[in-house]
């Protein structure tokens, strides 16, 4: 029987070079460099409620550390360290095999080390807990909005949602739009870069984990804002093309699990922000702006400038 | 349907005056004093694995951080942060109340401020990441034991051990012996105050967590030690007095759960150790000494100075 010592020493333990102590102790020590505050987030994955028991470790691997590099770039923090505590049913070493892999791919891409977690048996679950340096009062908040900002988004949020339909049956995509779509579900790319460069520059930001709706509505609660939303200058894709269109809103509006930026920025920063989405070559769309706090918190605008109702606002995962 | 967002606002949400951000926004932001650094410690605990399902929900609360407190305590750590992320079947709110308690009374008693952490719902699980600080290059940490310390452990271990085994039916203990055994499984007590006096006194320091030795175990491998026990040094208590001989040095030697320290510390300063289990009034005994590496790692010494065999070496969650 191959002990889960021997197989977290296999799988899990690499160098740490900028952890003052890693892997193996009752605890690992680190120290933000100087005139740095620590950034942390942890987030719980479960089987069956965030990922298919049968996804692809490899995949999963990935996901559970991108997740969580995603609130840090919605912190505009810089990824240092990460805590990975799993449990799982069996030691099944071709599983965690390809899990560290993706793991570490997520890991080494972002230049984030491993310094400590857990490993036990029970029903599978992962929870990571990952490290982030800003400097000192410049990570950004949920509730720094301001009324009159414009509001952005990274990316093409719905991507996810629509790829999660499809694998529940509840669509049908053509094979590149299934490939984007699924692939935005299982290998999301943290906006880490994005991030780093909203500092000083956005004034509030979250990441689209529960959809588009909720999340902004998170900023808004915390600023203490309403917000006007423009139906048509929501960001698009060809995948959406070919499925239906309320569909298509609903998971633009309510899908979660995209991990893309959504944020808030002063007016006259627009050329800034745009000149951005040209750096780094990624998609930021103006999609409406912030008000002072009103009769109503949301408010969705179409194509002839009439109000419309979204569907559903948001995941919970207790409701 | 109460909502996640409301269960972890009224009951998780507390103010946290030793953080920069707190619960409530996409990451937590801390910064350790001048000259420390963080140290860091998760656990993940699982309904079935390490505890029994129907355990008092407050007596869990309490536990779950205990256990997580104890990795800062053997590391030398003066508790700061904690992260609480939690799987559960589904929102029972008397039930999220009750754990609230105990979590927030160890909390409490702890200075140990909740920052953030998620709500999932899933098999019950719970993850529990703490954020302690120690001096720059005090902490204490499994590998800088010496030939020749004394190796100590504080309090009674076994008492975890023993009161699973009366919970289980695998033995039958009088009412003190039960309420003093089982409470030391469900209530266990971290010893960051010894923790935090055996910096610059302790060479090397360990939680007994997996039991006497398989925790001496990981001193010796890191600091690439031998050791002796001598078996009459053990520290008892009138619980043992009245079970199975060998069920008792069976709980002794590999019961888990017990959350005493075990350390290693000079010969010449055995008077400060001894004037400490005074100054704390905490039973701190002299078990044994290490030596350098020879051909058997650990010997058990008996009474008549024999070699003897212990029956199990410790506990592994995937064996």
């Amino acid at each position: 029987v191959t002990s889960e010592f021997d197989l977290i020493n296999r799988y899990f333990r690499r160098a740490t070079p900028g952890a003052l102590l890693g892997v193996g102790d009752d605890g690992a020590i680190v120290q933000p460099k100087p005139g740095n505050e620590l950034v942390i987030s942890t987030d719980m994955l479960v089987a069956g409620t965030h990922f298919f028991p049968d996804t692809d470790p490899q995949d999963l691997g990935w996901k559970v550390l991108a997740v969580n590099l995603s609130d840090l770039a919605a912190m505009g923090a810089l990824p240092r360290w990460v805590l990975l505590a799993l449990a799982l049913p069996a030691a099944d070493e071709d599983w965690i095999a390809a899990f560290a892999r993706g793991f570490f791919s997520c890991a080494e891409t972002h230049g984030v080390e491993l310094i400590g977690g857990d490993t036990t048996r029970g029903p599978m679950n992962f929870c990571v807990t990952v490290f982030g340096e800003a400097p000192t009062g410049e990570a950004l908040r949920r509730s720094d909005a301001q009324a009159g900002d414009d509001i952005w988004v990274s990316g093409q949020p719905g991507r996810a949602g629509l790829g999660l339909a499809s694998l529940q049956g509840r669509c049908v995509l053509d094979a590149p739009a299934q490939a984007e779509c699924v692939g935005a579900l299982l290998h999301p790319l943290p906006r880490v870069r994005l991030g780093l460069a909203l500092r000083g520059l956005a004034t509030a930001a979250v990441d689209v984990s529960d959809g588009l709706l909720a999340d902004l509505g998170h900023i808004l609660e915390a600023s203490k804002l309403s917000a006007s939303l423009t139906l048509e200058s929501l960001p698009t894709c060809n995948a959406f093309a070919t499925v239906d269109a309320d569909l298509v809103q609903d998971c633009m509006l309510s899908g979660g699990d995209d991990y893309e930026l959504l944020f808030t920025a002063p007016i006259n920063l627009r050329p800034r922000v745009e000149a951005l989405a040209d750096t780094l070559q990624l998609a930021l769309a103006r999609i409406g702006s912030t008000a002072p706090k009103g009769y109503k918190t949301l408010r969705l605008i179409d194509a002839k400038g009439a109000e419309v109702q979204p569907t559903r606002l948001g995941y919970d995962h207790f409701s």
